[in-house]
């Protein structure tokens, strides 16, 4: 019996516990801009690549921001988070499901719209063997998320094609730009998401944290 | 033709965009106290009482937080967010809706599960005669939300029957605390609960911020 089955992961509110400090520091920057954005908002667009995020900004706002005000801010919210990135945990199940999946042969990936710089010192907690690890981020692929470019490159790097491969992750993007790779997507609730908006945008499963999908494996045919 | 029509607006969320300074100052007390508790579930309780904030803590981490821990942790939260607080802007549209309902002569009131010491530097920031406004705290009835008390309290002060009155907040909290006074609960998205979770909990109608609903306010019957 052939099961290809493999794991595409995303990282901030997916692995790590992350969401909220990625917020605030985004507020942060854009008040340092000038630039007032309900706080809601930007939830709601974490997980999104930062050049989409710095056009909608641009649109809703009717602001102009040149190629140097979003470097700023860019470089603003990197400053602002790695000061909070001390503080920040892995969800709760995050390292045992990876461990596991790990101990089943079944191959996994971390995918996200993070830069190296910001996604490394947080993989680092996760406490596994980073070396063995496949990790794609923002910098290796032409476009970010709701685009398919990261999870397409995780599955060749798994040697999988994209169909085998749950995205598991906590943003309407995560889930857009897995059906848009032709894989599945597995919403978590620890992102601050509702069930609904994540079901809404593709997920055909949604579980609160790792631990939840650790205990569920069996739900997505998984045998362990 | 008599309309009795009456406005209870929560706070925080709600007319101030300050949930997330709430969130990660509630993530930093339960860190002092050595309490683990991944951050969305931390947001989804925002605007519930105190109380059955740490009795749900309790259950669901299984540790006993005596009398001491919990008054630390009560006391942890509030000297964060007091450090937040300056950089809390009213949501868009928050003054101009109460300034209009004033103009119209509809009655409103502001009902919060927070205490007078964090509600009154942010409600001087709207900007309006904060000695004419009806303001009840948590400090002034038995229990905060989701129970009725605080909606009932602001409805006999503003001398409407509470079926009179529209709730208007962000939580699931202030739905279900406005269904058990008997009035109609409006949602707001700008808390950064889903359209779904609100609409659920009792919402009869959801805008995303106090800009939207004023725009909205025909949707309600008000004629302005």
């Amino acid at each position: 019996m052939a099961d290809d089955s493999a794991f595409i992961f995303d990282l901030d509110g997916t692995l790590m516990d992350s969401v909220y400090q990625h917020v605030l520091s985004w507020a942060e920057a854009l008040e340092a801009e000038g630039i007032e954005v309900p706080i809601w908002r930007v939830h709601r667009r974490i997980g999104m690549s930062g050049g989409l995020f710095s056009q909608a900004l641009m649109r809703e706002s009717g602001l102009e921001l040149d190629e140097k005000s979003r470097t700023r801010l860019s470089r603003g919210h990197a400053d602002a988070f790695m000061k909070r990135v001390a503080a920040i945990r892995p969800l709760p199940g995050a390292s045992a499901l990876l461990a596991h999946l790990t101990a089943l042969d079944i191959p996994w990936a971390i995918a996200t719209s993070g830069r190296a710089e910001t996604a490394a010192p947080m993989i680092d907690k996760l406490g596994l063997p980073v070396d063995r690890m496949t990790i794609v981020t923002r910098d290796q692929v032409a476009f970010a998320k709701p685009n398919p470019d990261l999870f397409l490159e995780a599955a060749r790097r798994l040697d999988r094609p994209p169909g085998a491969c749950f995205v598991v992750g906590d943003s309407i993007w995560d889930m857009l730009a897995a059906r848009r790779a032709g894989s599945l997507g597995v919403g978590l609730l620890s992102g601050g998401y509702g069930d609904d908006e994540l079901v809404r945008a593709g997920a055909f499963r949604v579980f609160a944290e790792p631990a939840d999908l650790f205990t569920g494996l069996f739900e997505l045919g998984i045998r362990s």
